[in-house]
């Protein structure tokens, strides 16, 4: 069995700054907090959690110490309760996640009515709406009706989105009529290395398996993508979550993995593959 | 049979105001030049000449006098050179076609590439070209080379075409790529509901005419809409031009007429129709 592993794959910047920042943190503290998982990978959540991590989802459950802002960012309400109860702040805000809320505010102050393309419910794109004063999240087609009649519209898109559907919503807006668009491309363009590198591989294998986390949204999107190319694509969350019965008659096997996913996870997983042959 | 003109159809604000104008400068003054045929149409270019209009091409043409400028605008440079010849010079372009030219000048200097949907060919079209140090007009997919790779796009639209030509190319624009996209929509709202005025016409008719001159961009527009919905859709400059054998069998007729069509060519196409009933 041949296994090839994406060449883009597996932490991107953002993270590897954030897990950096809390093992330097831990090492010499103790009262450290993550508010929100730190990543969405159960696994190294508990990894951290072994070193002393403290995953809460409120900041009322933070009596004191350190408080770590996880990459996908925090809302300036949680950040203005978190500087109220005088914790120390450790912010590891993905670069491009904050440049989304900035450019998010700035066009509300120039007037527009802020539009933002992905998942309400990702925390990502929680923290952008928290940074406006009024926001409309447009998923999919169903959300058009929340847009208001040629209007001056101000649009921005979760960074872990693919070009694809950033497009596919413009599209879709832009049908829906307006008197001003102005959108900035704030898709995440190591995504889009690893969507596409993905998508590449996908052609070349008989099964794929997309490593990461159950919640993580640029996992989901990789799993999407190549299900789209290849319909043997599976997503796991790790080794023991896969189906031995897949392998049979399988010559070709192509491994990616999510933003959140740790490098061991992948090692894991493809060692295993390779072993079992 | 029954005869149906479009409730809006004819000369819009822009060109009636020009004829206007025209009319006021014939009635005290002999040397009247137009640059460009003052509209769109033979028959009242031929209306105005009989009046004194000299239609000519080029300012270099123009020995002295007063010039007219015509409702789709002049380019800077024509102006500059009209100035510099110290003619009297009538400015009859309309408000929404100097608009577009002030939001190109305006989108250049805040730094983006503008682009222009449209017909590279047609005098609107060009005096927003004039108008900006560098522009790229694309009027369908086969333009979208043209588009630089990643940049800041600022686009407006030729203002007599329909919404889904605008929101069509605006979205082959945003899937070709880009890092921010500046839209202002110019199209003409009273050429929209002229629009939607002979398409619902057609549905109730056994055949249609668009009247208007075979250069007006927005009667061409108007039969190229008209015809999706019903195949029995002619253009026609006026009365002459129909072939009689059309009619046999037709019970209801529709007439709609571009923004360059005069009301009298609506109205004798209309009156012959009815009297060879």
């Amino acid at each position: 069995m041949k296994v090839i592993v994406a060449q883009q794959c597996g932490f991107c910047h953002g993270v590897k700054n954030a897990i950096s920042m809390a093992e330097k943190i831990l090492a010499k503290e103790k009262d450290v907090y993550s508010l929100g998982p730190i990543i969405h990978n159960k696994d190294e959540v508990q990894r951290l959690a072994k070193k002393g991590l403290k995953t809460v989802n409120r900041v009322e459950e933070i009596p004191s110490g350190t408080v770590l802002i996880r990459s996908h960012g925090a809302a300036p309400e949680q950040m203005a309760k978190l500087k109220e109860k005088k914790l120390n702040i450790v912010d590891a805000t993905c670069v491009l996640v904050k440049r989304v809320q900035q450019i998010a505010a700035e066009l509300e102050r120039d007037g527009y009515k802020v539009v933002v393309i992905g998942d309400e419910n990702h925390p990502e794109v929680g923290a952008v709406v928290g940074s406006c004063g009024e926001t409309i999240v447009i998923a999919d087609e169903s959300d058009l009706h929340k847009l208001p009649e040629n209007d001056r519209l101000g649009i921005v898109c979760q960074t872990t989105q693919s070009p694809q559907y950033f497009s596919k919503m413009l599209c879709a807006i832009a049908k829906k009529g307006f008197s001003e668009l102005k959108v900035i491309n704030t898709l995440c363009k190591e995504a889009i290395k690893r969507q596409q590198s993905a998508v590449e591989l996908c052609k070349q294998v008989d099964v794929m398996f997309v490593l990461g986390g159950l919640e993580s949204a640029n996992t989901h999107k990789l799993a999407e993508l190549c299900k789209k190319v290849n319909k043997q694509t599976f997503h796991l969350q790790n080794w023991n979550e896969l189906d031995k019965n897949i392998l049979p008659g399988k010559n070709v096997v192509g491994i990616t993995a999510g933003a959140s996913t740790p490098e061991w996870i992948i090692a894991e997983f493809a060692e295993n593959l390779t072993a079992k042959d």
